[in-house]
């Protein structure tokens, strides 16, 4: 069993404690529903915040890039904060102070270590595609030597962080609610569009069960 | 007219330049189509990621938080990187490394400034509530000098940075397009969901035309 994300100075929500969680069934869930991460880095004295995809395999997260891109070379070793967040909705209240949205969140602070072992950053790879599209990897055309190479893997361990969430609708001032002004949710969610097949898929190949059966954002 | 964004050696898309795009007609677009970013500050030398709020005014983004935060007070006058990103659609290849996803996406760097004068700050709030729900500032309990108080606004110039954007299908290596393999996209999209009236909502109070239509994501 995974233990909880540290508390630490850095990590510990302080302001509205009862927002933050450090479980680990709720941070993975959190990290597991999107590929989209943000990773914020600091290259000389300065940051940095990427958007890219990123994967959990147990108590680590992935990204990765290409080998050619001298940003994310200096970033190895380096300290980052990699943050995944779900905009769930729009909280509208009598108040503009109270006005909110309903969001998860988990920010982890660690260290951007490299995968070395060509072997096991092939594996990465393999766990990427596996992740987002359960029984792809095998139909595909196998990964080139070149392509490993080309491709940086970096992680961070699932070790001090917190997540955030915020669920509900509008807390208002209790003397606000007298008011006739129209409070409440509107919800958001990431939804899946329909699967546009490549024009030059070969005659009869068929839609796979792993794209029929995506599922994102929860 | 608003001028382009600087190119710099932090902003420049260097690996996929024709992704990268300095226009405020794009960059702007990006921005209005969420409230939420995520800024990266350095605090005591260490990256934040933090997800948040974002409205735009003319030449600046702006975002705020508690005024009881420290970590926004450490927050002002350094430099920050503050990123919004649309993941529009994944793109599934016929190997591995063709992989992608479609996004639309904005960084931004600059220096954190904070607004300090009352009234501006005030006005600021207006912006933000009127950005996402056009109308509905007249419409609430006015805003409290206290509450003005206990938030803290910061602002940073649009000025140097890059927008990023993919769309498309696969562009997979020519060879591998005799395979029978199913490539294309899968669209994602931002999706507003049924408008949930708070139970305490006085009889009588109809959802108002700010809600009813609202836009996200486009």
């Amino acid at each position: 069993m995974s233990s909880d994300l540290k508390k630490t100075e850095r990590s510990r929500a302080r302001r509205v404690a009862k927002r933050g969680h450090y479980d680990r069934a709720t941070v993975d869930a959190i990290l597991d529903a999107t590929p989209l991460c943000h990773v914020a880095y600091v290259i000389d004295g300065e940051p940095y915040c990427t958007p890219t995809l990123h994967w959990r395999e147990g108590d680590h997260v992935y990204w990765h890039g290409s080998s050619a891109s001298r940003f994310l070379e200096k970033a190895i070793g380096g300290r980052v904060c990699l943050t995944v967040s779900h905009l769930d909705g729009l909280v509208l209240a009598r108040s503009a102070f109270h006005h909110s949205v309903n969001y998860r969140s988990v920010m982890l602070f660690g260290t951007a270590e490299k995968v070395e072992d060509p072997d096991e950053k092939a594996e990465k790879f393999r766990n990427l595609i596996e992740h987002l599209y359960p029984g792809r990897w095998d139909s595909l055309r196998p990964m080139l030597a070149k392509e490993v190479k080309a491709t940086t893997v970096l992680r961070i361990a699932i070790d001090e962080g917190a997540a955030k969430v915020r669920t509900g609708g509008p807390v208002d001032d209790e003397e606000d609610y007298a008011l006739p002004i129209w409070a409440g949710v509107v919800p958001l969610r990431l939804e899946l569009g329909e699967a546009q097949a490549d024009p030059r898929n070969l005659a009869g190949v068929e839609i796979p069960d792993h794209v029929a059966r995506l599922k994102i954002g929860r």
